[in-house]
């Protein structure tokens, strides 16, 4: 897969966000309203189980032609031939991940910090998710938001493509995108949405206001 | 590394039944006490905390001149360039783990029936975790105990070495070994014990009454 990614809307799976909801119809749903980019991350299946809803995942995403990230596990990700990992500060680090995985595939890690996201474009990330922006209930570990200030100074020490994450909501996503976000990734906001497919459009929708006004500065 | 390994007792890590020791010496002693084969399993850690134990368990092993083995994650495995990985009915398929390791890295499955250790057997499995033999407080979720009994039937099924695990102590090891088992794998009865060395040298000497036991007959 060529690196030429459509970054603008990660959505993140989680079963139990989801609810009662089968996670790959919320997943469909989501890529008929514009998701760019699947991570599949799940902290609590067995790694069987990753696997199996990892291909059911990645069946999906083929057939949209959009990239399927695994989060954390790479022994997951080089099993089902996934597009891309992201790894967190406390997964796998990311010049050893890079390693694993080889050139080609996308490498995306967390930063919270312009240090941490300089050290990842040493280390041989393809993207970075960056947050928590705003506060979350997803993440509970997550530390205090850094706010659009934070990202913005983020952006502007790297070279690139950021995703910001944490808090995104339809209505702040326009000033992420103001602040250089390149895209958003998701988890409540489209997960948890009554209608997953509206959600996605709704926060693709900043994209285009946030574009907008950077453009009339 | 050659596959010539001794199985004889293969002592598998668990940082809670370590209690307040530091898991390492635990390590050290079980490996003056005559281990064989260590096994690092931690279904709680973070990926980063595993791969810091791990590259710490590696020194230790490396100094011993045995094999250090990852449970589940062929990740981590791959990272510290351990000597084995182990797969549960829970993990990555056998098959799968073999071609991710490639053809020289030791492959454990666990099986628990004929069936699953010829499976095994087919998948490029080169030793088999067979249990739980006897009942066990350090994994809630195995099944029922398959006994001594049990554990002949998948010896006799299988060219494979087949390791012994699930409520193996001092007094029922020489009848595990009498039922043809190639080594003893233990949490408790190693890593709980108050002086973990002198038990890694009470299962030991069990293999010998065992084979006794066997030749006298």
């Amino acid at each position: 897969m060529s690196k030429a990614i459509d970054w603008s809307l990660c959505v993140i799976t989680d079963r139990r966000a989801a609810g009662d909801r089968v996670l790959l119809d919320v997943v469909r749903a989501a890529i008929c309203g514009g998701a760019t980019l699947i991570q599949l991350r799940d902290k609590d299946a067995s790694t069987r189980e990753m696997l199996e809803l990892g291909r059911a995942l990645h069946q999906i995403t083929r057939e949209a032609a959009i990239p399927l990230v695994v989060n954390d596990r790479i022994d997951v990700a080089l099993s089902i031939g996934a597009e891309g990992v992201h790894v967190g500060q406390d997964d796998m680090p990311a010049a050893l991940a890079r390693q694993l995985v080889g050139p080609h595939c996308l490498l995306g890690v967390s930063a919270e910090t312009v240090e941490q996201a300089q050290q990842a474009e040493c280390d041989g990330a393809d993207y970075l998710g960056v947050g928590a922006i705003f506060s979350t209930p997803s993440k509970a570990d997550a530390g205090s938001p850094i706010g659009v200030t934070g990202l913005a100074n983020i952006v502007r020490a790297t070279r690139l493509p950021v995703l910001a994450i944490g808090g995104i909501t339809p209505d702040n996503a326009a000033a992420v995108f103001d602040a250089g976000a390149a895209g958003l990734a998701v988890i409540a906001a489209v997960v948890t949405a009554p209608e997953p497919e509206a959600a996605a459009r709704r926060l693709l929708a900043a994209k285009r206001r946030g574009g907008e006004a950077t453009m009339s500065r």
